[in-house]
């Protein structure tokens, strides 16, 4: 099992795979590539057996699926086990209890989500829906974050079949807690939700707005990190993508493939990270969170590796971004 | 001039260059290689003019140094100018007022800063602390970060002659405002340096120590977010590195060329990010820093860069650590 540990100074968490081949190595996660691709239909039993499925005809693990969702072959976290909060030395550590999911989200060798068409897309929208509700009854898992990586210089893997990632994981993420502080703060002196009033700057000044539809707008934010960072977000306030709408998906459907198929006109299809931010697990800590569904916006933040990041920017959390959101956005509208 | 930006909700800053080349271009900041190196000796003429040097023999900007600061060629930030604090919109701007230096670690086109002597790296020590004191005299900056990026992967330029950096920033960067507040949190519960009491920790388990000096002592810390991170740290207290003490800088001589050489053998030369964490600028903020001197710990911290973030760090600032930092120290010490 791994440990996840937290950095007592700063409140940080990290998942310790402490099983690993003991060999000494350089650290790269293992990337193989498989002698054939194992998310194609056809090939289920290369994965371990499926948690869920949409599938238009088949049973379990037989072809007829058009969304796939099976656990990670090589899992950091475990589904079974007690979470047990455990003090070593001077520092804190959670037992490795989680899950490791893998959405499958096509069944033919596609490697664009740009590619995919919308009706495919509210499928793979609908299933994460329901992995984030479904994994949240578990009260062990604090959070839950669902996101893709497209290409190595991203974190991808070898495999290059359209697929995103789940991991419940059993503490709050840092950010996440800074982004729930900072809305919580706000709130207070506000009674308002921060990320409702964002937008709402957004979308009056329209320098950062890519695209506006009926239920999302689409923007560059104006303290981007990295050049031609986007936001995705509801204009409805909602807390948590567990409460999205099936209205709010099929129109997100339409937005999300567009906007990413611009990234790739403008930027000549750059490695992407996609991440899904969301409300915390409200379940094991209705005290503490009481007011999140006030405060807190869900929202899918898009981000090009175009840049390699630096020791100023490891070091600091402090960044530099060549490329002004403005200017990002003007692009962005252009082709698109 | 560059403007430095906030992000309201996590109070993270951003730099973001408004005044570059206003062509959409992939966000990579200029990594043409020059045609010959102006950081050798003789090749003065090709830097702006130095702002301090240690040298042997002759006058600014002619050959006869050992250590050379000067100004960068393209800096982020500019000297001139007023530190103004300026609402846009629902946001917060501060005017890009700062210093951008570049640290010239040696007169002959070395490369590895591992490869360095003790004596020549105490003078690249030494002048790294007077010019975080210098810096520091002036109100405007409020932190300085003094880091060196080694390799392209590590965000390294094309100029490959050793040299660090330096970044005097208007604001203090969100990393080390949680470093401060953890730190001020136990101080207040314990009365007592955190960072004193993980070092007493290391020491007595030695399980991620690894290797211990009269002053210093280097670990892996317990949650190490990437392979192979290290942490050098004075044993004494000391809040500030503008106030390392000559013997101390003495000793970090010998010890930091040596883990480095140590992490190039372990991991076959890797890319890597050193990055100097200290206090910040208390002459601008007496009130709010006051217990700075009582419950901060300067440090360097090492991350080798042998593995590429993913989506699921980046979008929540939770790790995933394939090698834990017990097995990492393990190594080091056998290859010390």
């Amino acid at each position: 099992m791994s440990e996840v540990r937290r950095d007592i100074v700063t409140d940080t968490w990290v998942i310790v795979e402490t099983e690993r081949d003991p060999a000494p190595d350089r650290g790269e996660r293992a990337v193989r590539r498989p002698p054939a691709c194992p998310f194609c239909a056809g090939n289920e039993a290369m994965t371990p057996p499926e948690i869920a499925a949409v599938r238009d005809r088949g049973g379990p693990d037989a072809p007829g699926w058009r969304v796939r969702v099976v656990p990670d072959r090589h899992p950091v976290l475990r589904i079974e086990g007690r979470l047990e909060r455990v003090g070593v030395g001077i520092h804190d550590m959670v037992t490795g209890v989680g899950a490791n999911e893998v959405v499958v989200e096509a069944p033919d060798h596609e490697t664009s989500f740009a590619a995919l068409k919308p009706g495919q897309v509210e499928l793979i929208l609908r299933t994460w829906r329901e992995r984030l509700a479904d994994l949240y009854r578990d009260q062990r898992f604090r959070y839950v974050i669902i996101f893709k990586d497209h290409g190595t210089m991203a974190g991808g893997t070898m495999i290059e079949h359209v697929h995103s990632q789940i991991i419940a994981l059993p503490a709050t993420p840092r950010r996440i807690k800074d982004q729930l502080a900072g809305a919580r703060n706000y709130f207070e002196y506000k009674e308002r939700c921060i990320f409702c009033d964002i937008l709402q700057d957004e979308l009056r000044s329209r320098d950062r707005v890519v695209v506006e539809g009926e239920r999302f707008a689409v923007f560059t934010p104006y303290a981007s990190r990295l050049p031609f960072e986007l936001r995705v977000m509801p204009k409805r306030h909602r807390f948590s993508y567990a409460e999205a709408a099936d209205e709010e998906l099929a129109e997100l459907a339409h937005t999300l493939p567009s906007v990413m198929a611009a990234l790739d006109r403008a930027l000549d299809a750059p490695p992407f990270n996609l991440v899904l931010h969301t409300a915390p697990n409200l379940l094991p800590q209705k005290g503490y969170w009481q007011t999140v569904r006030d405060d807190y916006h869900w929202f899918i933040e898009i981000i090009p590796r175009v840049r390699r990041t630096d020791g100023f920017e490891w070091g600091s959390g402090f960044f530099i971004n060549p490329v002004p959101p403005e200017r990002a956005a003007a692009r962005l509208r252009e082709v698109l």
